[in-house]
């Protein structure tokens, strides 16, 4: 089944139609993803895909049988048939369905270089859409806001992450075993509760590892039991959608540079929480928690959040507004709506003191706010 | 410490100064990797990396700590002190280094096409290189070639990878379990062996679902050990490095039609092993094995192999020769080297009867052919 309704592909081919595009190519392969694709298309993953100003959409898949079972498009090519197989289908298609040989093709702004190239050399007369981050963003403001099927899936998959919290808790506190050890139980845990899967590899940092943002590698052989500020970041995956879960963790007796950290990121995560509301800008949510952390004297070296759905950095994003005037130009104040989702997850991250993040996935469903995962601080003697 | 040695970076800035090439940019961000970029610079991910024609390079990573760690660089910036993140900071570098407002800018033809869009806004005299391809080619040449420390680190990998059989053909031959909990055992065992993760995801598949070729989702709740045709593919991780190995698994007496499918998939691997010598077109590898294929009357819709190294898909791709004119333009023969290390891994896959497919790691090293993973047809009654 494919995520998007009917009333966004109108929303979509109205916005073609008004800026004479013929076509709209997406591309998701290796290394270069693009989740626009499964949400046109139902299909998971390694995939060109054609939406034509009429509605029609052509997908070129890797594995055609595996588009049997979850595409829902009208047209499928053979991948094999085509010379240059991630763009080659893709651009026959465009030349037969507008019947043109220099259609408008519109294309988002992180499309591979390769695929102008290819469009520049196998339909020299084609011209690329002027303003690819229009087209990124009008795809944005449309996953933003999910259907109640949607949030259905994405309530499942926070059941089942907050299930997991207790076992973390449980873990934690019987200080036995190492990261590597927690990754597992996490793992299979949500199997059991019924994930199809990891939302994300979980991250799994000790006292002397979490001053990374994303700690590298992801679990390691640490006992996670020494004292100082640990943390562990993951999530669940049902039916495509997913959680994203922070739980922040203290070992011992903190210091009190340590007790500092931990003390501002609850706060700041507080400031945000309070913030929100139907019809806040997204950077006020962020300068929220931002302000607290500047105010203790850190800097948060990332966003305050992100949306969540079929990615699980999904739009929106909750970020700070850009300062610099190009920046500024390419930017669109986005408020809170009904129907988003959304993480709020701020962090402090110092070297040789470690790091904490506290972060909850916040749904904004029948006009109501609602923190509906339960991450909290865990205390640990 | 980075892989890149210095006399390939001599090779590197060598073509960049016959081809008036100030600057390579190279990209690295979720969604939108680029392992060069790690290449370049040992730092893992998520940065926008630039290397000057006189060897300097400069990396912008998301985390600055974790650089710290990894990345053996001359310049590091810092990411949250520029507009526009991801871009900014290298595009400020690149005006300061290169003392132009008109330099000329290599990027590889995978660059997301917002990172080309930002040149021209920041930067809107410089002029982007003409060939994406080569550069994209310059690099696959420099990393299909591995240094003495990279063969001693995929070995360690694939060390990890043939005890792991051995637990495979156990737990399939004891038909108790599912995909699922192959899944865990695979990752529990490599983790005890030595490696820091899994390479990617175990693809596990019983009978009805090993006719996609990466099956999703890449674990199920099948009992693995239903009649028919299964497999698993999968692979450690060692210091960055990667093992790629699939083990096919025939549970039960097989239909003549599946009888045909195991035997063809033997069969073509045979015959791609056979092939492989110091000198051979990688294309006549693929071909040995597709000819097997064709003859028995099925398509392989993948590719024979490709090579292993910091990604799982590295250089050189062990692929047909394209049959287009476009794409034998931008095509260019590779034969087997000293140093090269690359997967063979023939598969045949019919809806309803089932997939298989037989997958080992070949390494050249000291002008020997030498198949250093130990996978073969696990029978189980």
């Amino acid at each position: 089944m494919r995520a998007i309704t009917q009333e966004k592909i109108d929303n979509l081919t109205e916005f073609m139609e008004k800026n004479s595009i013929d076509v709209i190519l997406i591309a998701d392969w290796e290394n270069a993803r693009d989740v626009n694709m499964r949400f046109l298309s139902g299909h998971p993953m390694d995939a060109t895909l054609v939406l034509t100003a009429g509605g029609e959409v052509c997908l070129v898949p890797w594995d055609k049988q595996l588009a049997e079972d979850h595409a829902q498009v009208d047209v499928t090519l053979d991948f094999t048939q085509y010379a240059n197989r991630q763009a080659g289908g893709a651009i026959e298609y465009i030349k037969d369905a507008t019947k043109k040989d220099n259609p408008i093709i519109g294309v988002n702004n992180n499309i591979p270089y390769r695929f102008i190239l290819n469009i520049k050399e196998r339909l020299p007369n084609a011209t690329i859409f002027s303003n690819p981050k229009e087209i990124a963003d009008k795809f944005s403001t449309l996953r933003a806001t999910k259907s109640p099927q949607e949030l259905d899936k994405l309530t499942e998959a926070a059941k089942i992450g907050n299930k997991t919290i207790a076992d973390i808790k449980k873990f934690a506190e019987e200080k036995q075993g190492t990261e590597s050890d927690l990754s597992f139980i996490v793992m299979k845990k949500m199997r059991e509760y019924g994930a199809e899967d990891n939302a994300f590899p979980s991250l799994i940092a000790n006292t002397n590892r979490s001053h990374m943002i994303h700690c590298h590698p992801s679990a390691g052989n640490n006992r996670y039991a020494e004292q100082g500020l640990a943390l562990i970041d993951f999530g669940a995956l049902f039916e495509g959608y997913c959680c994203d879960i922070t739980v922040p963790i203290t070992f011992g007796k903190l210091t009190p540079e340590q007790e500092k950290i931990r003390d501002t990121t609850l706060k700041a995560y507080e400031a945000a929480i309070e913030s929100i509301d139907l019809g806040v800008p997204f950077w006020k949510i962020s300068k929220a928690a931002n302000d607290v952390i500047e105010t203790a004297g850190y800097v948060m070296p990332h966003g305050l959040g992100h949306g969540l759905g079929l990615a699980v950095h999904d739009s929106p994003g909750v970020r700070q507004k850009p300062t610099d005037s190009i920046a500024l130009k390419g930017w669109t104040e986005r408020v809170v709506e009904d129907g988003m989702v959304f993480t709020i997850e701020p962090g402090v991250y110092i070297k040789g003191l470690g790091g904490q993040r506290l972060e909850n996935d916040v749904m904004i469903r029948n006009g109501k706010v609602v923190v509906y995962t339960k991450s909290e601080l865990v205390e640990v003697e």
